[in-house]
């Protein structure tokens, strides 16, 4: 079965709303084995919307609409629908009743546009709404399906799971439905990834894979076809050890979380701490550390110094580092050492990581912008000092030299 | 022009990730007058990537493409309108050296799937991609016009706002465009906002007045088509001074930028200077701050004290409202104003601001989620607590407290 989303709604089109419901039926599709082909959004006018319907006809077997089918003039998806099935629309008695139940007892006086709500097509099934007053449709014309459903995401959801998939898996004739396991992974890049796995990813047959990219992190998700979790896990296995045979040393999780999480969870484990000293990154990295719930038991804090005064003061840089005209300077290896060490001396903790160098826009002490020394110390180990050049705005330089800091801890923590 | 977006990814038809490219451009061509009449998401693969460029350049002047000109497999956008358009791919110098720099300053390979990146079509304009690798393309091809962007979000913001953008302005015809201006708020809600505009927004019919809200702050956008730059300034300076007299007391700044924006630049403008000390935000409020280019001026640092043991050692707090069983402990008013006064000592800033609280999922010292201790001491004044009950996520809670501080310190710049 081929499918098709089509969202109706001239607020998409502004962009005063995301497409959120697209991405929760894609999801949910995606979970029964029905391909996904196109997602359209088409705005409330009559023309483009029958426009719409027609070219989904032709090239989808399921059309799921989401919005306008509410009780304003704007809400135009079931005359649109009606229109081109040449069908007619007419009462469903038993969301007209709740209408009429949910009236009296807001004791508010119902006009006749909401009565709009409670109508379906004359050859369609009513699809119920638990969670709101419009109801839904499901229809078969000319051996293409249309489901609609209302735009406001929980009735859509509600109405969905409820109504819409169990009317639509019944007409499923291949009962395979897709199953995914995401490998998270940092220190490669997205092309170096697949370039490592080009051969992999050109020889499975079954399992398909498909790394993407965020800022300092990479995904790769193997997806199956299989008629049963069981046998869906089996095909993947050999998958994944096949890719860790590769590259298994850049694989941080075998979920989908973020670096920042792993690292929380392995310094849980091993029941160790971190207390961090940042420079240019601000903040970002304690922020990522924090922003996981129970990080409060692995990490101490950190000092954010943004000035020499600071670094020396808080973190005991000497002096000769930063002042003096010969001196290395804030964004220094040297500099970097000294804070880490210095941030290993304010509390118990196991590690401390410190980040020094420049954001941007501008250059500073004559250095490049993206020029990032990252410093890891372990309490009794020699301090190492890694060198970086970054590339992009100053959020993006500031966003990978925090996710580069993590990346060398968790190295520490999977690989010792 | 009509405008058509169209998104290539297979991740967005798996639902993987939602379409916030779409709502971004849709916002931006409203605002400079361009009608969007459809979003398309198509997978990659490249006949039906192909049926849909045929699609929209029958019902569009304008087609707007993201994602799918990466340097992976499956990154096809850029052939299939060369094959569309019946055009060859060709080098684009500048990106060329920009990626062989790159991969030399990283000291990795660079694999030949990298070099597609740098690729553009003969006939076509480069967009040079400030925040990534990947070229965009422009082109005009039988009185349609073609913007290719990357994917990633903020590689395809930067390249809309600077290249295509002022590209698509060069050829519109109609002279009506659509200025809006944009006035922020702090300290008020969005729906409080909306109530107490509600007069003047159902009253003006030239200018369209529309509130929208992101965590801790709100922004008023107000739009007028006009044929010119000054009649539309004329027209909105008036709507303008309405809203002054109702809410202006709440206003922080009159273009659309962010609080801690405006707070760098108040900042700035005063020759003040900031300490921060952070507890439940961990980091966050300092990262905001540090976000600003140009921070460095008036953002001495912060701590992050995560333990009672950090705050005693780092801001002096004393252990007796920490430690006994009777103590008002770290989530209070006192432990905050002591967290102020002590971050005041650290440098020699004017301001310094504290954040104490919980932020969940879980209750600490039997105190309920949501509830925070924000502390403002100015150098020679008294210091003064507020005391806050956020409601939402660990995120929204954090992120609610880091803006309500920088609220707190705005409302001081800006009317003493």
């Amino acid at each position: 079965m081929k499918a098709e989303i089509i969202a109706v709604g001239t607020e998409l089109l502004l962009g005063q709303i995301v497409n959120t419901n697209a991405q929760y039926l894609s999801q949910q599709l995606a979970q029964i084995g029905i391909d996904l082909y196109y997602q359209t959004v088409v705005g409330d006018n009559p023309e483009r919307l029958l426009a719409a319907f027609e070219i989904a006809a032709k090239r989808a077997d399921l059309i799921i609409c989401t919005g306008g089918i509410g009780p304003t003039q704007d809400d135009l998806t079931k005359d649109i629908l009606a229109q081109f099935t040449d069908d007619i629309l007419v009462d469903h008695q038993p969301s007209l009743d709740k209408l009429h139940q949910v009236f009296h007892q807001r004791n508010m006086p119902m006009v006749e546009s909401n009565l709009r709500q409670a109508s379906m097509l004359k050859r369609s099934d009513a699809l119920f709404n638990e969670a709101g007053l419009a109801v839904g449709i499901a229809l078969e014309h000319n051996s293409c399906y249309f489901i609609l459903l209302p735009g406001p995401p929980r009735e859509m959801q509600t109405m969905f799971d409820r109504h819409a998939k169990p009317w639509i898996t019944k007409r499923q004739k291949n009962s395979d439905a897709l199953y995914s396991k995401v490998l998270k992974f940092s220190g490669i890049g997205e092309s170096q990834l697949e370039h490592k796995l080009s051969n992999l990813i050109s020889e499975q047959q079954e399992v398909t894979m498909a790394p993407y990219a965020k800022a300092g992190e990479v995904a790769l998700r193997l997806s199956v076809k299989a008629q049963s979790e069981q046998k869906a896990s089996d095909r993947l296995a050999s998958s994944i050890d096949a890719v860790k045979k590769k590259v298994g040393q850049f694989i941080f999780a075998e979920e989908d979380i973020p670096l920042e999480q792993a690292v929380v969870h392995l310094l849980r484990e091993q029941q160790l701490t971190l207390t961090v000293a940042e420079s240019c990154s601000g903040g970002l990295l304690s922020e990522l550390m924090t922003s996981i719930p129970g990080s409060s038991e692995v990490f101490r804090g950190g000092v954010i110094t943004y000035t020499n005064d600071m670094k020396m003061k808080l973190l005991g840089v000497p002096a000769h580092l930063l002042e003096e005209a010969t001196s290395p300077g804030a964004v220094s290896k040297q500099t970097a050492e000294a804070m880490a060490t210095g941030a290993l001396e304010l509390t118990d903790s196991t590690y401390a990581i410190s980040i020094t160098g420049v954001a941007g826009p501008d250059r500073s002490e004559h250095k490049e912008v993206g020029l990032v020394y990252i410093a890891l110390a372990r309490r009794g180990d020699k301090t190492m000092v890694h060198r970086f050049q970054f590339n992009g705005t100053r959020e993006l330089i500031r966003v990978r030299a925090a996710k580069q800091a993590l990346h060398l801890l968790v190295k520490q923590l999977i690989h010792t």
